[in-house]
């Protein structure tokens, strides 16, 4: 018959290097959590008479006392197994036997997966204060340029008159939509997995409310197995960083495109530049690259941690990894949405620049074949033809589309058709200037004035409302947290101790 | 000054069997929402009277009756272009230059961002209506095994007694979470971009909500630009199939495990195994791997749209390469979702060798241990180094879990502490009955009957309440679509044209 | 006992519409293969006596007719199962039990495996080649912009003085790196898995060198376990794709933002751009979108493949999805690297442009410290914050970098250290022009004209290295299959059988 | 004009806290190849008297005494910048302007890609050196187990009979493939980037060789900006790491099925397990779940890295995070493969049970149709049908495929052809034994012992060959490091300095 029960000696130096080092360096993110999960669990046995009241007492006493140790001033080593394992070495050596009553109940994965959940709601409040903050900095932003002249690009080709404003407002609405997906996790990921047993649920504690309730989780997760080894709301919340960082990516690529002294629409503030070493000159969007180069990392972390989860069910490693890649992948995009929002609020726009670019260009064209639409009554196919040949003989004699006359429209009307449009003597000035073209853009999300102001207030309408849905939360959880520890501290009964004068 | 206005000679053989050949490969995809929308476009510009109304109903004729042409026969062609150039040939060539009126307002690329949403929406509520019918069938499976004990695993290794029942309604529960986050991208992707011109609005149609209602989306896209170029929910409608498929393919996973002749837990019907062509023996459980394949092929689709989409902003790789990756991705999961549900309604389950696998290990352990924390006052730990001991003696001496007795138990916690237990006499029976232990876990979730009756009843339901989700949405679209075509129909004025009786 | 032989019912339509649809549509890739693995099969049969020489005579007749059937003629279906099936139902049909000698020794996927193998060493080279064509094709372009000054730069800031030839040439030498590795790799695809049997190789055919020497494979492989289930080949093949693409991606990318009309530094030919519907002056530089979503598209199938993968030894799913994946992934390599070898073919360089870049900024400003540090000997250090603010205070003033004075630097040393670097009378005109600079970059690899033209003739060199490599192989390959299919004729002994005048 | 030269200002704190941070944590892995590179950059000015002979002198013997220094006890602080930057002031500090000389003629760029190269070649040979051990333990368990009979799998469905050693080589060859790749990547890795001045040459150093040879790099990189720039490289050494993760993790999910209780075939080494805290029956094989989730990150990391590289040319990102994830994944590969290689020489196989599975199957049902074939001159396909249809009657009757007889194949032919094959007398105790069957495997790389001894021998070699070809390369690096800090002791002249007593 096959062996059974737990390994004699111990681990091999490789395994010590390999999984445990992994697993440790992973303490960070699960150290709070782990803390409370005790504190919360012998709580939970000492009311239901499990572990007896005095060996409660000196197990919560202890537990409290951890709880104000930092990470890094608690002995976890990998030569102790993970964690967990350096945890439970830690209170036998203090507490002897009585430590050994922590595990009743409950396998170290449940208190790890309630650690991770502990410490990624955190991060993911955390993520979505910062998308507010990128969302009113790119608002602010918007609203000092309603009026900022821009050519909007397609292929990087001027396509059509716009203002700076509504440009960049456009980043505004997805980054917010990903902090709604992200608030929509944390609502799946604030649920407890508690009281699962190891898989199918314990017999010693069948009440799993109490333990969720104390560590401020919003609900219990039904199914014990599910609970243990679900791994679809982290595959969400990588997906929604990693989605919310090619949004900045974009723009961080636009910016640096618009950077260049060719384009110079647009120029950093020097706290989010850098030097060169060797080039006395230069003064380098670092910035940019950075919130590039994050948003192409996440994209990895998010594919790594997939192909990790491509497994037979219930597999340790799926969450094993998870413990450090979901919490440095959420970091790593909350401290890039921090600097992005940086590089939006301190953003120079070099206006003139962008208006001497719309001078020059043909983002008129469009507009111009509307006017022949509605003025001669051709359709737009043809309107199309006569301005496109327009378009280009103008860009070879080097005139601008402002100055697009209504006889060269006829000459281009003949070659094309062979008869004019009959607007030789018709003034185009106001079908050409931009100006008007973007005031004709009146409808909801155009780039009028009107359009645009409309969707700053709703912007921050937006920003508001993501920002109360954050602060609401983060009150539930502050409050759960004390209320436990006061609960623990007042069953481990600290005052009343006149024995452990010295202690 | 740069060459501007459209380019004069055709495309090179390159691009055409490069760029053109991929977007032609993707018309099967867009034909539908492009008839649709053109339809739509050309009724908008009637009511505000920008085309001439014999225009408009020579339009509607010709594009009612390419509503009826399979895509297969309509003359898409690389050599033309893309499909709209293709689209756009065939209408000059039937109309003329009437059919220039079409372009009026609204570049190609909004056209097909509006076919691209109404073929994703479809395919969305047939995914969702895959998964209820998955976890219909899992909750099924799991009704006609409530009583069915087997062995659950961590690390494949024995852990605790549970039902199968248990067991598989554990892959109802995340399949329904990703069901609704599809049905929350649904409800993104379902909402008009028509009306932003070329990126920031346009002065024909300043009103965005006629089309917007007549194709069925609920709402309108506010920021123009945003909503010609926005990917965030193809991303998260890729992840969610992608998640979705991870848990299927660790069902599927598993079943591979538990077909192999050493488990025998379980074996597919016929219909889902194939043979070999040289091993006669063979039945391979070929669905299995099918399923587990596509699930690495959705996790390579996702990350390929996020790099594609890493790109400055509004370049139209972005959805260039979404027309076509999105639909392929969402049919393959649609496909081998149907497929999982198969394996698993004709999944013939191994009662008797589920038991004796249970009979023949040891995971009454932990179980054996809380009797002991309960009955002899020791903490956990020093139970579980008894228990330990215990069955790696019986192990060895080749004496299964539930023969374990009082004096075992005894003579293992002697020689780990120096002092029995006092259970040489004890009966323990019951506690290492695999059928009481699951009884006794009867806390929310866990594997008594009572729990995993009542959890099938909350899946039925939670089933039911997805399916209406879906038919509700679906019932919407079919009555905006038939509308529209009605309106379109009458507009036309088909029946009243009495010169064309050949037509 | 469990259940074993053949499953004795058809397959569900579930299985139908997913695992042999997604089969039958990779048949176009395997159909070659498959009829010259199956010819040299039957022939290896008869040399060795085990199929009767009538049996071997009609089955190859049969593959010899098979052989000039285009696939699309070819009755696979899914409703027989994967293409195999089909064939054996075609043969069956043809044959009766005659074609059953066909399975004698070799499981189906075993000739599949020969199939895909045979299909990518032919991509292989095809992919080669137009590396090889990318390469001269850049080359040639850089022959023709040994003059052309240019600013390179960093973080898309202006750099350094450079040369268009410089510039282009840097994306010749990874492109062929990636060309070595895709013939590594060629050299570790185009060897024979034959005879491998189900996986332990078979007693019928136990000398597996003519097989692999009548389909053209350079050896055989070994192991045959190793034999039938390696992918790290194909692992490999679309890594150097995904990498090749990359690279191309980013001249792609390059160009996309030299071809706004802010840089207008070139211009693509018309025929790899693409008009706007709506904008009558665009002219899109459409190839490069193609170009850059392809490369992302790349990515996912390599990580996508990586994750099908990632399973048990010896899964079929991780061949399976192969067998359409790889191909793809590599047709989509071969027909991208064609178009962007014509992007750069036809590529217009505005070579004033790049000059006037070059003249308005202050790229010298590298070369004037390294003056300050050889005239005036001071640590670089200092010499950096010399120029630096000297540069700083010229471009506040409108002063590009070449007329920077003597004078200028020594204000702004004694700003900086309190006394001049003694410059103001120095004569600095060479020390300023871009030209003289790029001159002085004449060790090895760097921007001087005989530098830059040393390295166009290693680079002719090497691409003419590769196309030999390359065409090596391909006669090679070509000669085998002639040999087979002479031998097959000749075997098949089709003009001299007068006994079947009906056939 | 737009603002040019350095920045004014400090950093952003959000920046210190994403990029800077970023970049300092990567510090461990440049430390030693920035030491070295500063010193070979320092004796090479001080050669072509750039830099004074005092000066060259001060800087030698600091950064002498940095080369001693641990990275940990280095001040790189992020508050400075990135770690050239912390550098740049500990230099300054301690020699004030003479620091300056250091950067003459190369940018920060340039030290830190030959920083990367230094660190990532050590690597490469830690990581072949690796792969030897694995192949080499696992060579040596299949010389152990030549003559262990197992039944080889195909879909986990018995397959063919086989033995463990067969099994167990076929990893060692795929191992060994990717250590080849590793070495040719290891190959283009160590070529010296150095004198690429900022991208297109220096006109200090014309004479590139000199630092090349001096930090033991093979060759000089051509073309300057390729060689600033180029990361194709990079890709193939995270495929090649994806690559040989895949074949281990393939090989740890097999272990861990087979490590089941219901498998039983394979047990770990205790030091290669875990207990669990709750469970006291288990010992898990948690070193699999490392292994396996260690091959899905690398998967991510591979992907995240070509996505960081999806941008322009010249981009700093696809470098400075290269800086971190390329050296973390290596050595996540280094040290996962040392574990492997643990698993395998300590690995129990239970040879009895291995044996037992075999005999309780029908593995020989190929052969026995072989037989039928040779015997009774009927097709393979007919053969297969009878032995089908026997093997299904026979495990519905419980008898083995061991025990089939003439007669049951006789039945079973009569069923389905109507004539029996007149084997109702033979005696196919031969054919129907596992282990002749296996020795019939002696075709190359076959079962039988013969062919896989010829394997063993024939891996042995290979792992030889590979331990030298490292050896070699190790050697000829520790060479040049010990020539270059020599030179550099003398040049510092450190012994005759007897003015600084106090230094």
């Amino acid at each position: 018959m096959r062996r059974s029960g737990p390994p004699q000696s111990g681990p091999a130096q490789e395994l010590i290097d390999s999984g445990f080092a992994l697993e440790n360096a992973d303490a960070p993110f699960l150290h709070e959590g782990l803390n409370l999960a005790d504190i919360a669990h012998v709580l939970d046995l000492l009311r239901r008479e499990i572990v007896p009241a005095p060996a409660a007492r000196d197990l919560l006493r202890l537990l409290l006392e951890v709880q104000q140790v930092a990470v890094e001033d608690f002995p976890y080593d990998p030569e102790f197994g993970e964690p967990y394992n350096s945890r439970e070495r830690f209170f036998v050596g203090r507490l002897g036997k009585v430590a050994g009553w922590l595990h009743a109940g409950r396998p170290r994965r449940e208190a790890a997966r309630i650690a991770l959940r502990i410490h990624v709601r955190g991060q993911l409040l955390e993520l979505v204060d910062e998308v507010v903050r990128f969302a009113r900095d790119t608002t602010a932003l918007a609203a000092r340029h309603v009026d900022t002249l821009m050519p909007d690009q397609t292929y990087l080709q001027q396509a059509q008159p716009s203002t700076f404003a509504h440009y960049v407002l456009s980043f505004a609405y997805p980054a917010m939509r990903d902090a709604h997906r992200l608030l929509d996790e944390y609502d799946d990921i604030n649920r407890s997995p508690a009281g699962a047993g190891c898989v199918n649920g314990t017999r010693l504690l069948d009440d799993r409310t109490f333990v969720a309730a104390a560590l401020g989780f919003d609900e219990v997760i039904e199914h014990t197995r599910d609970a243990m080894w679900q791994i679809d709301g982290l595959i969400h919340v990588l997906a929604s960083a990693a989605s919310l960082l090619s949004t900045q990516s974009k723009l961080a690529e636009d910016l640096e495109i618009w950077s260049s002294s060719e384009f110079d629409f647009v120029d950093l503030a020097d706290a989010y530049t850098r030097s060169s070493i060797l080039m006395p000159q230069k003064r380098n969007p670092y910035s940019l690259s950075i919130v590039r180069g994050a948003s192409g990392v996440l994209i990895g972390r998010l594919t790594g941690f997939l192909a990790v989860a491509k497994s037979p069910s219930a597999r340790s490693d799926n969450l094993i990894f998870a413990y450090g890649e979901v919490p440095r992948a959420l970091d790593l995009a909350i401290r890039v949405t921090r600097l992005m929002a940086g590089v939006v609020r301190t953003l120079d726009v070099n206006v003139d620049q962008m208006a001497r670019g719309l001078d020059a260009g043909y983002t008129q064209a469009t507009d111009l074949s509307e006017y022949i639409v509605e003025n001669c009554g051709v359709d737009y196919r043809s309107a199309y033809e006569v301005v496109g040949r327009t378009v280009r003989e103008a860009s070879q004699r080097g005139i601008p589309g402002r100055h697009i006359t209504g006889a060269m429209l006829d000459e281009a009307a003949i070659a094309e058709t062979g008869q004019p449009l009959g607007l030789t003597a018709a003034d185009l000035s106001t079908a050409l200037d931009p100006r008007v073209i973007i005031e004709s853009r009146k409808g909801t999300g155009g780039a009028a004035s009107t359009a645009v102001r409309s969707m700053i207030g709703q912007c921050e309408r937006s920003a508001d409302d993501l920002s109360r849905a954050v602060e609401r939360r983060r009150q539930g959880l502050d409050q759960a947290v004390k209320r436990l520890l006061e609960q623990a501290r007042t069953t481990a009964d600290l005052v009343k101790e006149p024995e452990d004068p010295d202690d």
